[in-house]
């Protein structure tokens, strides 16, 4: 299945030695963002990463923010051809526990087929392996058949805090018709996955509030209601039997599996059995009717994550709590809205609130939920690329999270995000001896630059 | 009201000045328990108050313990009379904070009708009235009719830890019909009041436990069962509607109130208007067709003490908490036992364990409920008895709450306790400027004799 274009053959295989050697050199710049120490290894970093796109035929440039810089550079051919637009990030986890890495984390080295460093996943080595592919694209095309436009911030780590912002300022510019991510993993070995689908998030605080103090409960128990008590009913009345929630209206709006997906989900080398016994539990339990697979990535939850209330020590006091907290999420499926879910839960609770108590909700974070055409363009084109470039179909995948950046691009530049990881589940991200597979590094360049050249091809 | 007989008007009246300078005496002892730079008051302090009771007529003795002496002291007139202990401490709460008293808490000061001093109403000035009283009657009678026993420990406020050791080891010595205590408060000023039922105590601890570490919700939610959403919903499987409780059997062996008790109860001055506003409630709450007196005295409850699960700080955190739990406790009633119903509830929580997560019920600490007969001997002396000291009968009135010494007492002597508090429910007890009112120790005295004189006329 591997297409031999000079674009692969002539280009990019002849280099790949040479690629490596820069990846260990981007690798070396110790970019930890939540360390105001390293501030100067970012900016060098950047600048590094400025010129590297600049040699690889995009005009590039710094755009400073309250923190790290965004590094950004495009190619604009014309007009009236497809935009493409790959996000990643310079800036890497702090490499703590130091004493736990077999060799220096920002001294990057071979292991087997791994290379063993900082980053190397997350993800300096996979926007890399990217821009190695839009290099050989731009270099062997006369005229290129896209746009391409690269977005490296350097904050993903800390939370993006300036990439809303720089994005909803820079609107114009980003203009895209596709977002390319790559800063997860493949399904398993060899498995390349498109990420199609991520679930949605409301999330939220029930605070239930009886006396204006703690009371005894030899004295009072009995004679005033108990928060606590209060709080375990209503957050019980939310779920309902067999898994499934019991929010009035809460499914409304929830768009059911097509029965492609579930097959695709079927298809998956997944098992129950290892992932029950690999968590330690002495059952699985999700909703009646929906495998593991289709509960994690394609139906809503509502699960608490945090429960407060009263006397937490050691042993035994005889308290009434005047507050219970609990905080609780509900993770979204399309085309549930997180601010709609949130109102009928307010509204339920508030019609169950029990008597005696008062209720506050608080409201912490919401994302709607993405999922991205099958049949478009993007995704027919990334099929061909990564059978070009790992020599199969990639598989369909969901996740049960929520990425923060996808829902960025998609409202603030109205544009889908691929999200083709590179890396392997077992990369140590953010952990000790983070590693990417060399193999995956150079496969990831021929998809990306597949891809490009699929894309031109089918627009 | 006041029957004139020679044991008050000849012996208790003429004696209240000196009576009250021997009770600033006592409260000149810092005898604070829990402090060990204190233990050489404690030791002088028992010895002061081993003399006053010899010199009231007993024959008293020091009992050594692992901690602060007991002091032991008795007047045995003959085996088949009625046999009355009354027990107290003469230990004291710490004075901090020192700085919010009026005066040196170990400098007894009258402000108005009361004497203000730690120890003066907890627990001093209370069992050294009903000392006064015991003088009376065996000064006074040729032959009394009833032996008299006194208990008083050094360590009430600090748990009582070496007393049921010494009850259990002097159990022949102890032995008695009735247990007068004298260390709580009247209904309200001049209402003065028998407590007759005491609620028992199970408390509990449920434990759910679900994966081995905890999870992130996006990557594992909908898949695997959730700590905290099976705790709640079996916390809330516990409490019934209305107020009741729906753990099954649990009300099998609850005494119904009497209509005597709800009679009296209703009669009591209590505010239900006040009582809400006070503790800043915006309804009271509680078991239907009940008052709020009845809930608190005589209706089992269920209250949850505290709740802790997952992520409990600031904000947001996405997490499947592997572990969750709930402190809770159930106040009992008569008959109903701690042991039967700890049972009961553990059946019914591995009865409504959901699938998926495993169960631990931790066994805090248990107490018997107390009754003690209205028509017996010593309630009815009682009644005699304060309508004497305090020109009324007493009301009758149950606490919510548990009193481990009573317990001990019923179970290792058999002996049912006579709670007749003397002190107000605002006398500051644990707290800056306790105080006593000096009328109260003198009815007291009066009271307690009365007491004795009447269970010899009756028995």
């Amino acid at each position: 299945m591997w297409y031999d274009t000079p674009m692969i053959s002539s280009f990019l295989e002849p280099r790949q030695d040479q690629s490596f050697q820069e990846l260990l050199e981007l690798l070396r710049f110790p970019s930890v963002s939540t360390d105001p120490g390293h501030k100067n290894d970012l900016e060098r970093c950047a600048a590094w990463v400025l010129a590297r796109l600049e040699a690889a035929g995009l005009e590039a440039r710094l755009f400073p923010t309250p923190g790290h810089p965004v590094v950004y550079a495009e190619k604009i051919v014309a007009d009236t051809l497809p935009t493409v637009l790959v996000y990643g990030h310079y800036d890497v986890q702090p490499p703590d526990p130091v004493d736990l890495w077999r060799h220096a984390p920002f001294d990057p080295t071979v292991e087997g087929e791994y290379v063993v460093a900082r980053g190397a996943s997350d993800d300096k080595g996979q926007f890399f392996s990217l821009v190695l592919g839009i290099e050989a694209y731009l270099a062997t095309r006369d005229t290129p058949g896209v746009n391409v436009k690269v977005l490296l911030e350097g904050e993903e780590e800390v939370g993006s805090p300036n990439l809303l912002p720089f994005v909803k300022k820079e609107k114009d510019r980003l203009a895209c018709d596709v977002v390319v991510i790559a800063d997860s993993s493949q399904f398993a070995r060899d498995i390349p996955a498109i990420t199609y689908g991520l679930k949605g998030l409301c999330y939220l605080e029930l605070v239930v509030r009886a006396a204006s103090r703690d009371l005894h409960s030899g004295s009072y128990g009995g004679g005033v209601p108990n928060a606590a008590n209060a709080l375990t009913r209503m957050m019980a009345a939310c779920q309902g039997p067999f898994g499934k929630i019991a929010i009035p209206g809460f499914y409304d709006d929830v768009l059911e599996l097509e029965p492609w997906e579930r097959e695709a989900f079927a298809k998956l080398p997944f098992d129950d059995e290892k992932f029950r016994a690999e968590l330690g539990l002495s059952e699985l339990y999700g909703e009646d009717g929906y495998t593991t697979l289709e509960r994690k990535w394609g139906r809503p939850t509502l699960d608490i994550n945090g429960l407060h209330s009263g006397f937490t020590g050691e042993g035994a006091k005889t308290v009434l709590p005047c507050e219970a907290r609990a905080k609780f999420s509900m993770r979204l499926v399309p085309n549930q809205d997180p601010e709609t879910i949130g109102a009928l839960v307010r509204a339920f609770l508030e019609e169950i609130t029990p008597p005696g108590v008062t209720v506050e909700v608080l409201d912490h974070h919401g994302a709607k939920p993405v999922i991205v055409p099958r049949d478009g363009k993007p995704v027919q084109a990334a099929i061909k690329a990564y059978t070009t470039g790992f020599g199969r179909e990639p598989v369909f995948v969901r996740e049960g999270g929520s990425i923060p950046v996808v829902n960025t691009f998609q409202e603030e530049l109205g544009a889908q995000s691929l999200l083709t990881g590179l890396g392997l589940p077992d990369d140590n991200l953010h952990a000790p001896n983070e590693r990417f597979r060399v193999k995956d590094f150079h496969r990831g360049s021929v998809t990306m630059a597949a891809f490009l050249d699929e894309l031109a091809r089918i627009s």
